[in-house]
């Protein structure tokens, strides 16, 4: 056994899916390759208080190859995936930036965890103008828009033009739709107060624009109607059966559910937290292996999620759709199936069988600014201060990395005593004037 | 009295030199307006570490608007200076991003504090090559360029293209030079062995190279022998007459003292940590009072800081040379003539005189790597742990805000016991993406 080649596992993607499929792949006879076009792992559910400048960048990442850093079996490599060749067993892959062309990257097992993003429902042009906080490089431009806005409106005379600079919209209401508007809400009435000497941030309006009849759909209805209320109580407003038909970058057009008229609302600040569209590795991999993509654009996968017609290759997280189970699009479904998947490679390799994969549901959680959350856990549903204490259990619990628990612990315990919020820099001045050169 | 207009300062730049002077003046009967084109104030001292990702943007950086949140009569405005009037007392500015045009702001004393960018002795060309790590955006980009080479080295396969993406030359050898070499090496050689499988990052080559006689120039030349030396121990090769000729996107030229030739060096990184000039707001200013700029380009001001012919006007910092004075550009200097411009502005207000400015030398201090440094305290010469303890002290003390303190200290004491670094994060391909297509 000794002199055989291991068994060459390759991944693809290091969010929660494709991370916990190589944790819990490190002590099986696996060589194992962990591919990513960003060499950190990023906690997505924290990446919106980036965006208000509650947390810093490094606070919410953490870098792969650190996580592997005792585990010679496993490489790390940045790189882009361009293909797949699932006859000859090979990703072919591009180079991230100035580094050197990788070649194709062959495969004993593949699972691929691409991941989802953002869908501006095939308005490109929106993108541009309403960001949102689910990628680091974008929650640091929302956290500059948002700061901005406050500057800019310090300076403006007009009231009429101040007003649509301290107006900030945020479409969708999901869990991170919520937990924005949530904290604009705080940063506009707790922190920024004091702070300038032309305006009053507390005057600020904050709009949270859902397409469909609730907020929090995945959540029970009457945990819906409680997170408007504490949504109310913080200064947003939540409006329902609402969806966005027009968005630029002086406001955006919202159409009235059943009525053809259109209302138009003046904003400088539109957030983007509405539709998500799973990564292109699914319909990529689902022509590759001639399989089926659902209408949302998940890959259909087995009950073992392997691909159709490939049971040497598997797909974990938001991308796919499991077939015969209805999951939500969250980080404890692509976990547990990264995990999954690494207990069926090491069940294969030791010649035994495998159960088709089963989601535990743990709950839902859903924070809604200073002190307040929302949960389900099982028939319990939570509303308040214990569900914010949970929430923040449960968020620091997950967080990679000793380090990174302490200092966001820190971060908060500061946010909660003094208000503030330490970290809000407007940076990237260059960034975004370069992009508008283009 | 009451009813009389408060005397108006305008104070330009929220660096050392002009948040001293606002912080010494918050007392004064004064209407106090701070502009600066960033909302925060950056520690520089400690802006190099951000480059090597031992600590994030955040550690050393502060809101200004946070700082004077209670002080009413303070007004911070975020806006770029586009000229003077000082025949009319009035500062011209322009709008930062998006915002509105500010009017001109009248002042009854101006107090410019514009600091000082890195020269690239006419080399404009460099400026895109070698970044340098004194703002924050540039440090960011060096931590982006440092942290992909090794990515790059990891998938190269020839070796004469490997050791380019390996070799890292630090241009310039004064405290920032040195600093940033010994953090390279510490990178290098303690954080990133055993992160890659292909590459030893032991085997990095980090140059430092200085066009003058001697590393530190500014400090005793025993202790310029004793950095030499430390240095070397981190595996820093230290290159004394040496000035660059030639800097691209592949290497290096290194001319010779004394000789024709240059030598030719293949380094895919290049850092720029080589001769200050001060900010253009020096010459500017020298123009409109008809006062004479030193052959650096830094304004000469009167014994007590005013700018010649105006009384009502003074100039700080790295941007001025004070007849009479020979004073180095460090960040206590500004610290200094900050707050004695403001204990000018006071005794001017109640009619008492004052003496003229008077530099206290405090000592020298540069780190070189973990546990050493070099430090000159009036006659007491240090090298070593002690030096080290000293420059660690002394950077917490003078960091703005206590939480910055907390979470500074609490990534030195993680790096140290680790000899990780948290925050070593690859972030804004947009940025250099979008900086390649202009």
């Amino acid at each position: 056994m000794a002199a055989a080649t291991p068994h060459r596992v390759v991944i693809i993607g290091g969010g929660f899916g494709g991370l916990q499929a190589a944790l819990a792949l490190r002590d099986a006879p696996v060589e194992l390759t962990l591919v990513d076009r960003r060499n950190f792992h990023l906690f997505q559910p924290l990446t919106y208080q980036v965006a208000t400048g509650a947390l810093a960048a490094s606070d919410v990442s953490y870098p792969l190859r650190a996580i592997f850093h005792d585990d010679e079996r496993v490489h790390v490599m940045l790189a882009e995936v361009s293909g797949f060749d699932l006859d000859a067993r090979e990703v072919s892959l591009e180079p991230v930036g100035d580094a050197p062309a990788p070649g194709a990257l062959p495969y004993d097992t593949l699972i691929v965890a691409g991941g989802s993003t953002y869908s501006y429902f095939g308005h490109e042009e929106w993108r541009d103008v309403a960001f949102e906080v689910k990628s680091l490089e974008s929650a640091l431009m929302v956290r500059r828009r948002l700061l901005s806005a406050f500057e800019a409106a310090e300076l403006e005379t007009d009231p009429e033009a101040r007003r649509a600079w301290l107006t900030f919209v945020v479409v969708g209401a999901g869990p991170t739709g919520v937990e924005m508007a949530g904290q604009i809400a705080e940063l506009a009435k707790d922190t920024l107060p004091g702070d300038y000497r032309e305006i009053d941030p507390r005057s600020a309006t904050i709009l949270l624009v859902e397409a469909g009849p609730r907020v929090l759909p995945a959540f029970d209805p009457s945990l819906s109607t409680k997170a408007v209320r504490l949504l109310g109580e913080l200064g947003v407003t939540s409006q329902t059966d609402r969806p966005v038909v027009g968005v630029d970058h002086e406001g955006v057009d919202i159409a009235r559910d059943g009525s053809d008229e259109t209302e138009r609302i003046d904003a400088r600040t539109v957030i983007w937290a509405a539709g998500v569209t799973p990564s292109t590795l699914a319909s990529r991999l689902g022509e590759q292996a001639h399989a089926e993509v659902d209408k949302l654009g998940r890959l259909i996968v087995e009950p073992d999620l392997t691909v159709p017609h490939h049971s040497e290759v598997f797909a974990v997280g938001d991308m796919v759709n499991v077939r015969g189970l209805e999951l939500p699009g969250l980080a404890p479904v692509a976990m547990q199936q990264g995990r999954y998947v690494a207990r069926v490679i090491k069940a294969r390799l030791e010649g035994r069988p495998h159960e088709p994969f089963h989601y535990i549901d743990k709950g839902n959680l859903a924070t809604i600014g200073r002190a307040r959350a929302v949960a389900e856990i099982k028939k319990l549903k939570l509303a308040g201060g214990m569900a914010w204490l949970t929430w923040l259990g449960v968020h620091l619990w997950y967080l990679i990395g000793f380090q990174n628990r302490l200092l966001v612990l820190i971060r908060w315990l500061f946010s909660f005593a003094t208000r503030g919020r330490g970290a809000r820099l407007i940076t990237g001045q260059t960034t975004e004037m370069a992009a508008r050169e283009r």
